[in-house]
Order: structure tokens, then sequence, then C-alpha cells
């Protein structure tokens, strides 16, 4: 316990601005019940009501009504109890209940996932499209199909699907369900969430939208490295660079949902124009155009593919024979990144960082350097440095961790609420 | 209400690892009835009652608790009811009974502050002394001397030391109670809790240490702008430059304590070397030192004094009477401001920046170039565009910060703790 950890205690007292009551209790119990069995691959009664500190009589009432609800499971109780125990079945998330869609309109690709409670993914697709060139309402009109089949799919397989997260590159206003700015799609004040709501009206789902970086960090938290990782940055390297923040467990969105644009963290005030109207942004000197370019690769701008290769698969293979020009590209990128990083450490002090998008297939000639780059100049001269970790998701992150956003508001939405599992705390035209 | 508050409640039920029960219903509710009090200048039991849905006879048992501490003082009720409402008092903090006691070693200056109950400060003594020279015992003598005092001038005040809090000018393991790195003093993991508590062991006080500059941040979020500037990012100006984050009425304090050290962004990577390791760091480019140099001042190094007046003083002076180099001097560090505020702004998205330091008397040259730079590099394209704020505490943000500390930790966890006043929370040798 720290002074400012017990600061926090005030402080929540004056977020709630209501007192704590019966009903609070339940609900907080109904969830903290909820995250135990998450966190586990099964549990007994008695194994929860020692792990919440709750009367075995309170869990089986919780249980009871998470078992009604779709949320939990019971298996069959062993014949016999362990140890003499009464018998008792394990309670565990029911992964044959409810889903959540997740869809990505990235500048390359498109991609939809859909995940279960227990947030494995049922179904997933990509394809590489370039949504910069064809209009906008096409873009809109294909997710949609991606949705719809997905939805389809998941009924086959008896899930519910319970909304639709939507992944955009770039800063939503999540209220208004607004992409507010994406300068790869350019795209500006698009209400991508009514866009899309409307297109699948019939199926009353309700849809919500969010920077795909932020959805990224959320992904390898619940389901990547991140939930080993502590406070992080997740970096992810793609057309330009993308960042989410995770303190405590939760994403930081910023006053404006902007919060985590690391691509724009000056590098080189002397360095080339950006778009956002800076010079020599992270951007601009280690995105994954500047990367290829520096590698001598010239990929088509459509396909990203150079002589039918994915670029990034050409590149590996120069860095895998030693090509001097592709490991100076990479260097130069790495340098970049240093610098970039070692702004972020002095002023987020995170306990890591998740390397993501095209950065994590690179990180064995990225780390390296960026270690040396943040020691460098470590203020704390090398104390506990921060960890620097490759994705686990990879190009997967951001739709894996839309569609798990879907499941994991549906559980904590559902138990907040007393009403049944449609989450009113997701924006959309169905409310 | 938005997707990410959402996700909130189940990483709370996650936080806190066991169930709600009642005792902490007590607890939260006190606590709850403290804010609200403090948050006005008096309320009735009906008031608060209203104020936090909770039964009037609830809050008479709560109010009597908090009186009996000497947390909350009640004036007598008016002789006849308000509207025929039967008389009643109305609650209001005691600002006659506990006290905090901040002391800020710095660079240059020595301060202490006792604060009350109310947030007043009760005492306050600055001086100014180069700490960088003479023996780092030397210092803390002078500073448990100040404590001393400032303890026997609130005792004769009737007011009750509650604990020490002290303030200097580097991350600090607040857990350990260590000063780990102060290049501006050459201090290097300096244990400054049991320096200071082993100098001042008869008074029986517990004692904790923190970076001044997040003491500056809660400083201005208690006593100053920061109540009304949402999140922000405090940046003081100094020998260094030093910054605080508050996100949702918190201090991020980081993994290692050092969250908010901006004065080792990378202005500019070609810039003259600084003590981290870097180039181009913002304190490098944009500190005190650099400052007056470039206005053509040479302040002696002891007591930033040029011909016996404040090198702030004389600077000030000559932007009023339109002195070119020190007006091109005040752009310089501007710009470089401008560029790490950008990087502040990308990353964390803050509702405000509030300037601190010698930057508060500088603001009007300073705010003008900032907000042009911050426009300039906005990636949201002019949406909200953060606010900049001067800091209404100035030099003191810290200390009185520090003292304020005290007492809200005092009234948290007394109410968190079922003991009595003294704090065992606060790090130190007298736990």
């Amino acid at each position: 316990m720290t002074g400012s950890d017990h600061l926090a205690f005030t402080d929540e007292a004056a977020a709630s601005s209501r007192a704590v009551r019966p009903a609070d209790l339940r609900r907080h119990n109904l969830a903290l019940v909820l995250r135990h069995v998450s966190a586990s691959e099964g549990l007994t009664r008695a194994e929860l009501a020692r792990l919440t500190a709750l009367t075995k009589g309170t869990i089986s009432s919780l249980a009871e009504e998470l078992i009604e609800r779709g949320f939990l499971v019971e298996s069959a109780p062993e014949p016999q109890g362990r140890l003499g125990r009464p018998p008792t079945g394990l309670l565990a998330l029911n992964g044959d209940s409810h889903c959540g869609i997740g869809i990505e309109i990235n500048i390359d690709y498109l991609a939809v996932s859909v995940a279960d409670l227990r947030g494995r993914i049922r179904f997933h697709m990509a394809e590489g499209r370039d949504n910069r060139i064809g209009r906008r309402t096409k873009v809109l009109d294909r997710a949609a199909r991606a949705v719809r089949d997905a939805a389809r799919i998941a009924s086959s397989a008896g899930l519910q699907p319970a909304g639709v997260s939507l992944a955009v590159p770039g800063p939503v206003d999540v209220e208004r369900g607004i992409l507010m700015r994406a300068p790869g799609l350019a795209w500006t004040d698009v209400p991508v969430v009514d866009e899309l709501a409307d297109r699948l009206a019939d199926l009353g789902l309700p849809v919500l939208a969010e920077n795909e970086a932020n959805l990224a960090a959320l992904g390898e938290l619940w389901l990547g490295i991140g939930s080993t990782a502590g406070d992080y940055v997740y970096v992810s390297g793609e057309s330009g660079v993308g960042g989410g923040i995770i303190v405590d467990g939760a994403l930081v969105r910023g006053s404006r949902g902007s919060a985590g644009e690391i691509g724009h963290i000056v590098v080189d005030p002397n360095g080339p124009p950006c778009t956002c109207g800076g010079r020599g942004c992270l951007g601009q000197m280690a995105g994954q155009e500047t990367l290829f370019r520096l590698a001598g690769l010239e990929p088509d701008q459509a396909t990203r593919q150079v002589a039918g290769e994915p670029a990034l698969d050409e590149l590996l293979a120069m860095l895998g024979r030693g090509d001097l020009q592709a490991l100076e590209a990479v260097d130069k990128v790495a340098h970049a990144l240093g610098i970039a990083l070692a702004d972020i450490v002095n002023l987020l002090d995170p306990d890591s960082i998740i390397l993501g998008g095209i950065y994590a297939p690179l990180s064995p000639w990225l780390i390296g350097p960026i270690v040396e780059s943040l020691g460098r100049q470590d203020i704390l001269g090398g104390r506990n440095p921060v960890a620097i970790h490759s994705s686990l998701l990879g190009a997967d992150a951001a739709v894996r961790g839309a569609a798990t956003l879907v499941v994991k508001q549906l559980m904590s939405g559902s138990v907040a609420e007393t009403q049944g599992a449609v989450q009113p705390h997701l924006a959309g035209g169905q409310m």
C-alpha cells in the first residue's frame, strides 16, 4: 500500500456520487463471481465461497442467477465427492450461449471475428482489400455483409450474437459513434455506428465503434500477453503507427478518445512532413511504407505485395538471409521507435511495451536496438527497466479484441443492469 | 456512458479481490459523507441524505462518528428551522482539529506548509537556499528544523499534526521511502523518509515522500485550478522541467514512480546532451537556466539573482518593456514546450495542460505560441482542443499539495481503518 493507492478510496467514493446499497452489493458480487470463474477453468461453489469470502448460500444464489442468464454452466457433479466432500459440479463460463461479433475496417484489409463467453474465437475471416479506393458506402456494405455472414454462422453453431463492435483506424467519438479522423482511409467525421447499424437493422443488434489500436490493446489484455504485462503501451506498426494504453487493467481513452496516438510523436522536428501538420512524426519515420521503401521494396499500393508475395514476407526473408539494406531499414525504424518509446516511458512509466502489427514478426530485429535506446535514456539508471514484449495476436489483435469487448460488456453490463442480455451501454442506432 | 466506462465495472470487481460486506458499506458511506461535506461550505443532515440517497438515521449515525473523530464540526442550529423544517445545524469540515505538514526540499529553496482539514494553509515559510552545495545531512537537518517549527506553530494554534509529507525533486520509491534520483541535487538512492523520520522521532509522526511535481499536480487538483481542469498534465518549469499526470481525479505514478518525467521528452535528437543520457531533452531546451541564458541573464548560481534581484523578476521586467532578446528567449522555450506538449497531447489526450513553476508568470508570453504549435499538430483537426491553464499556486503548489495530502490521507485512511487518527499507510520509520 502506498500513499497514492490510498487516495483512490476517496476518489472512488467521489466518482460514485451515491451511496452503496444492498442492490449494489448483489451486482458487485455477481460481477465478482463472474470474474473469478472467468479467470479459472472451473470452480466449485466451495472454492468460490473461499475466494470471495461470501457464504456458500450466497454463492449458490448468485450462481443460480448466472446459470439462468446463460453466463455460467455447471458440469455434472462427480459421483464421489473429492476427499469425502459432498459431490458438487464445477461452474464455468458458458461457451455455448452468447457471442460477440468484431468487425475491422482497416486501410488494407477487412476482418471479422466471433468470440464466445470463454473468449474463444469461434469464427474468423480476413481479406486483403484496399479500402482507400472505391466509395465509402461500398466499404460499409462489405463490412455489413461480413457481419451478417458471421452472425449466421454463429447462430448455426447455437450461439446468440449479443452485439457488434467495429474497429476503425482512427480516433472515435464513442458516445456518438463517429469516426472522427482516419487519414489512412481519408474518412473524416463518419457516423460509422449508424451507418453499420442501419445496414444491419433487421438483426436488432447494438453496435459500437472504437479505434482499432485501442481494441488491439484490449485484445492483448484479454487474449494475449497483456494479462501478465502490468501497465503497458501497445504499439502497432501498420500503414501508420498506432497505440493503445492500458493502466490498471483499463483502457486510457483520453478526453477526446485519441489517447495512444503515438504515430504523431515527433521523432525528428526536421523530418518529413506528416498528414497531421507536424514534421518527422513516428508514423512517417517508422510506418510500414517507410520501412518497405528503405528496404528497397516497392509493394503494390493496393495489395501490399511484391511479385505476388506479401511485402512483409519478402522483408522477413531478406532479414533472414542477412540482406544489408533490409537490416539497415529495420535499424532506422528501431532507432525512431527507440526515441518515441523513450518519450513514452519517461511520460507514462509503464511496466511493459507490447510490439504489435508488423512489429511483432520483426521483433527479433527490433527489440535489441530498442532496449539499448531506452537504456541510454533511462532517467532511473536501469532500475526495473520496462519490458518489451512481442504481441501474441499479431494483426488479429484488434478484431479479436472487438469481438471480446462485446461479450465482456454483455457480462458486466448484464449484471450491472437488471434487464436481460441486451446491453444498453453499447452505442448504436438500435438502442 | 461509453463502452469503456462500462468496462470499469468488471475491472473494479477484479481489483478488489474480495466481496463487499456490511463493514465495507459503512466505510464507503463514511468516506462519501466526508466527500460531500468537503465539497461544500456546510450541509444539513437532510441535504446529506438527499445527496447520498441514505436515510436520515444512517446519516446521523455517520455524522456522529465523524464529529467524534474530529473530522466534522456542527454549527449551532438556527433557532427557527428554515421553511418550517425542524432546526438543524450545518455539518462542515473541522478546520481546528488536525493538520498536515508539507516540507519541500528543492534545488534552490526549502519550503514548509501547514494545511488544516478544510485545505486552508495555516502556516507557510519558504527560503532561498542552494541545496546542491553543502552536505546532504545539513540539508536534511534544516528540513527537520523547519518541520519542527511548523509543528510547534500548529500546536500553539490548537491543531494536531497528523503526519509529514516531503516533496523532493525526483522520482520516489514511495513504498520504501527512497528518493531514487534527483540529478539537480546530485542525490541518488537516498532513504529520505527514514532520514527525516529519524530526525523527528520524538514527534511520533508518520512521514512520506513523493516527487515534487506529482505533489504540485495534486496541489492544483485540491487547491488550485485542477479541480475544474478535467484530466490534465501539470508542467513545471524550474531548474529542470517536471510534470505530473492526473487522470480521473487520481495521480498516475507509473510502475516505478517516474510517470510525468516530461523533462526528458526528446525535443531535438541533435540537441545538447542531457544528464539522462539523451540529447535535446525538454529540460535542456526549456529549463530555467537555459531560458535565463538565452535572455542574456546570468544569475548567481546560488541565489538565482541578477544584481540583487531574482532573475525571474528581471526577465519579467524585460518582457514587460519588450526586450527583444528576452522575447526571443521565451519564444524558443515556447517552441520546445510546444513540441513536447504535442507529444503529450497525442499520447494522453488530456482535457488540459497546467503551466506551473516559472511557466505560470511567463504564461502570457507562452500560451499563444504553445496553442499555435498544438493546433498545427492536432490529429483531431481542432475538435475540442486541449485547454492551457496557468497554475494558481505557482511555486507553492508542491509544498501545499504535500501538506494537503496528509489531511486527505488522514480523512480517507481513518475511515478506511477502524483505528484512530494515525495513518498506517504513510510510509515511514514511525510505523
